[in-house]
């Protein structure tokens, strides 16, 4: 059976269920015991957190959540390793898929519902690490962040209840500045298994613990006034310095696919359409070649 | 006289003025009659927008703005060059510099004051781009978005009075993933004109036409719960490339600067002290190595 990223149609945010039972019967979070649903190949396709680990931290729209196994009878008593489900988190953050988030009853969590468990929407793993725990054995650590056009965490913030690390501060939301925002979409996803993850202009393929990264650039932006559309024609799978420099104007596209503005030739698979609409639209609004 | 970018201390976001003296004197938007506010060396730092010019689309958080010139008594007679203003926006674009915004009352825009002007605080160049305008002529293009942290547009959206160039679709915000965040900051900026913009793993100095582009890297991540702090030990200069791998442990750095993961050294200049202590955490967090 298809392991199903992201929302589950008919199935809204917010949605309450009595049971994990219930929660795996809707598809929102299929093992009934286990936090981490995925596979190592696939990636992870949803979590499940009460806030009762003593290792997470849950802000609401912000979770740094702990990995999978090392324990027996509620006890750390081995290394978690870098496999399964603690694997399948990071395969989400390498390939942007959005991982759906169950959040269980739990005294301790002011984000948590009131009773049973809820459907709290799609978050993004934003970065993985590991660190040594309470226990003084490895365990790895998520930090997911709920993605845009989601609903707010329904409760307030309670900061006396929040457990953070001692010594730490706040964290400092001001001043940071998005540069850089990168659409994942399937078909991003296809294109650049087609190409092996490899970057058309220069061959570079960035292979990480996690399974290979690459971007899928729109060649016409999506955005308005462009309204560039989410088609394979419209994309390519670019490196991030590529992907920087052709969204930036440094290159553009002939129709014969040789490149102005650096040398070279975009390399373009015989599955893959390119329309020379498209690159044309690119050449003469993003530059001046 | 310093060209002063960000938020003016003691002047809050919803600041209203009766003038744009009052603005000027206030230190949000300084030229009285010019849209754009910045030199091609500086980059731009505020812009002033009515909703009263044909071309400008403004969905509140979003603003599509026109550049400025080609114009003689209100009409376009030539077209605009990627000069002053024009290239002052495209700067601040490629450095992350942020752009303050000031709204003039206007019947036609839903996010305009009743009267006179008001601050709505800092927003960030997304892209520029160049087309046709009505006239015939070449006019430059910018999308700007709100930056996180500031305050929402005060009015509510009316759809119907959105001018919206024909034949596009309403903007779809869904789906998207934010794989990516850089913060930029002064000290950022500092370094990387310090290492000309290079890339200290591979020596890429990326040229675009509004300047170099490179991104600063927390060596120990300011989030929680690693907490780094923002300061230039703690900083690299990288090129989009490098600053991925490193954030994903595809690469780190031992204490005598070689690399490990991928061949090479760290280059570092003179003036810039690194500490062993981030190095150390981003080696034994971020990677098995």
């Amino acid at each position: 059976m298809e392991r199903l990223f992201g929302a589950i149609p008919g199935v809204p945010e917010g949605a309450i269920f009595a049971s994990r039972k219930e929660a795996a019967a809707a598809g929102i979070h299929k093992p009934l015991v286990a936090g981490i649903s995925g596979s190592q190949e696939e990636g992870a396709d949803s979590i499940a957190i009460s806030g009762g680990y003593e290792d997470d931290v849950d802000l609401g729209d912000e979770i740094i959540y702990t990995g999978e196994g090392g324990q027996e009878n509620g006890r750390h008593i081995k290394d978690q390793e870098f496999i399964r489900g603690n694997k399948a988190l990071a395969v989400s953050e390498v390939q942007g898929l959005p991982v759906r988030v169950l959040r269980g009853a739990h005294k301790g969590n002011p984000f948590a519902p009131e009773s049973g468990y809820r459907y709290d929407g799609l978050y993004q793993v934003e970065s993985h690490w590991h660190t040594v725990g309470k226990s003084g054995f490895k365990v790895w650590k998520y930090r997911l962040l709920k993605l845009e056009g989601s609903l707010p965490p329904q409760k307030s913030l309670a900061p006396e209840v929040i457990t953070l690390p001692a010594g730490t501060q706040t964290p400092k939301r001001v001043s940071s500045t998005i540069q850089r925002v990168v659409r994942d979409t399937k078909l991003g996803r296809q294109l650049k298994k087609l190409y092996q993850y490899q970057c058309q202009v220069c061959g570079l393929q960035i292979k990480t613990e996690a399974g290979f990264y690459a971007e899928a650039a729109h060649i016409k932006p999506v955005g308005l006034p462009h309204a560039g559309p989410d088609v394979s024609e419209n994309l390519l799978c670019l490196c991030p310095n590529h992907h920087l420099m052709f969204d930036k104007g440094v290159f553009a596209i002939n129709d014969d696919l040789s490149l102005i503005g650096i040398p070279g030739k975009l390399y373009k698979h015989a599955d893959h359409i390119i329309s020379p609409d498209f690159i044309t639209y690119h050449r003469t609004t993003f530059t001046d070649f």
